[in-house]
């Protein structure tokens, strides 16, 4: 099932439970779960967190801006890696408070902008993909939340990839996004 | 980084934090999102808490009941489509309460087993596997929840497969397990 018209209303939904999904998964686990990878260069829960604070302030509200300015300019480029410089020193618990708070003001900023049906289709570029609309910026937001939902998940399933015997046969998520 | 000793206490952190985890994604959406499949013969966020209850009536604690009395028979089959009957006529908001009581008692019944290191070496037969362990069996009982939480997590994103445009090329998650 697809949705062919996108409800800003359901989007909104998902993005205002992200941060308690991610603190409920994750808050007061340990670090051989929170800050284990899935191999080299993936990302570990932690790190996530880190990831999501950055586009909090950096990607989806101002490109959002961006867009209902009317600026012709291409977005400026994310910073993928951003998380590794800026979480230094602080604790999985203070980047989760972070990033709720973040997010919170950012649910209200979306919601403050009163976006029509027309302005979804509002135009931008982005500097690699080309020619995209607020809509598909808006549910690329959702899908990117849910996208770490299931990392955070899956590289904690990976921790036990071999204490889990002959199931593993069973547990496709333990062969998800494996590296050959 | 991949334990090669099975803690029970962070398996228990990871199980007594599932119910809190898949309400905080689920509660209160739309069906629009709740009873979204995949595709054909795929299991909607709905369908799966309904197995996740199946799971805990009929799979886990069972089973590791099974091991502990010394039983050589053989585990019962896992029914693995109880749920399209046995949730018939609930409320998703029902279901997810339902399994946070059962998890609740099962992860109680758990720790009143006073589970040692020698016991997690105990054998049991699966119908289908052959012989597997007790710590083999707690470690699945994790990675089940976690692969459901991924589950849950892709079916909703793939909602917005369409909507995103251009940007499905950054976004795994909308072709993991996709069907050919």
């Amino acid at each position: 099932m697809k949705h062919n018209e996108f409800s800003l209303k359901d989007a909104v939904a998902i993005l205002e439970r992200t941060p308690a999904s991610l603190s409920a998964l994750l808050k007061g686990l340990p670090e051989t779960l929170t800050r284990a990878t899935e191999g080299d260069a993936t990302w570990s829960p932690y790190d996530v967190i880190g990831h999501l604070i950055h586009g909090e302030l950096t990607d989806w509200i101002p490109r959002a801006r961006h867009i209902m300015s009317g600026e012709t300019q291409p977005f400026e480029a994310f910073d993928r890696t951003a998380q590794f410089t800026q979480s230094q020193g602080q604790s999985l618990a203070e980047l989760l408070k972070t990033f709720a708070e973040l997010r919170r003001e950012n649910v209200a900023a979306l919601l403050a902008m009163n976006l029509t049906d027309d302005d979804l289709g509002r135009g931008g570029v982005h500097p690699e993909l080309g020619a995209v609309t607020l809509g598909q910026l808006l549910a690329t937001w959702v899908v990117h939340d849910l996208d770490h939902v299931t990392q955070v998940a899956r590289t904690m399933a990976k921790v036990y990839t071999d204490a889990v015997g002959p199931w593993s046969a069973y547990l496709s998520i333990l062969r998800d996004r494996t590296q050959a």
